[in-house]
């Protein structure tokens, strides 16, 4: 299975492919981060971002795409900013038919490193480590694109599962309602022919 | 001048299409409000956004797109979503070359109420009364886009003359600079010379 993980943002973007293998071995296919100008329009911002995605989409067709979910702790502006360019990557991978998943930060960094709470340094040293890189990537965008490609591929098993529980339960509950339903309708019309 | 106006939002993004006369009339050309449910997918939610504004622009082909600006004074959720939305509007309409404006709920309410802090109700009466329509735009979100449309078409040409002064203002500035630094130089050289 192949990821395509997302760190969204107008300054920078960051783009990471990451490959899963057998077990817990992940490979780095491609990693990089685009930027657009501060003093562009904010439509042709996005652009940029929705076109160098499709792009990636295109070149690396992975099968799932990854996003970071994002919170206003910081900054209004900046926020609104990363959410917008998140919600253009989510379409283009919308378009194509590919299933998208946001992961919240701390799901990102407790798949990588063991703790929700893990500063960037340790995320990108983790990520150096499992992907065996030469050199730590650079800025932390590019490291958290990774990252959340390799928290896609080693949740994405186990999210998957539990959805399938959740459904199957929803429908056993169905079934036991409607026989609930058909039994007690049973006993009313034989209470009423009595 | 056509204008598409657009409230965004995941669960109603309001659209209105306004065409501006001489003066300040203006006429309603359509409005309507999008619905995605909530309980799908946050990526096929923006994709019916996207594809409802898409349709839009090839029916009524306007001539600028004004969004609504979002603030996260409200619920961060649904903000995220409300950015989400904007962005995949912006996004259409930069890939057909249109220009997109975004306008700040308190400018809109002062362009068609007089005041920036008119309440919901304020506008959609303003909204009836410029567009003389038979009916009060409903939900709110449709009036919204409406307002948002007349506000551009008002605001606009304010805007383009305040941006092309500024642009003269700066390239007089970048001049002057210019021939300050040539005269300071031919300065230098004269005394070095001496």
């Amino acid at each position: 299975m192949r990821v395509l993980g997302v760190d969204p943002g107008l300054t920078r973007c960051g783009l990471g492919v990451v490959d899963g293998g057998t077990g817990r071995s992940v490979t780095c296919v491609a990693v990089d981060v685009v930027r657009t100008p501060a003093d562009a329009d904010l439509a042709h911002r996005l652009l940029t971002v929705a076109d160098t995605v499709e792009q990636w989409l295109d070149r690396y067709r992975p099968d799932a795409v990854a996003v970071e979910r994002v919170f206003s702790q910081h900054n209004v502006r900046t926020v609104m900013g990363t959410a917008q360019a998140g919600g253009v990557v989510a379409l283009g991978a919308a378009r194509r038919g590919l299933p998208v998943v946001f992961h919240t930060p701390s799901e990102v960094k407790a798949a990588v490193t063991g703790s929700g709470r893990a500063d960037k340094n340790q995320v990108t040293t983790m990520v150096t480590r499992l992907l065996r890189l030469a050199a730590r990537p650079s800025p932390a965008d590019a490291a958290d694109a990774l990252a959340l490609a390799i928290c896609h591929l080693w949740r994405e098993p186990m999210r998957a599962r539990l959805a399938a529980a959740e459904a199957r339960a929803a429908e056993l509950a169905r079934t036991h309602k409607a026989r609930l339903a058909a039994a007690r309708k049973a006993a009313d019309t034989t209470g009423s022919a009595r």
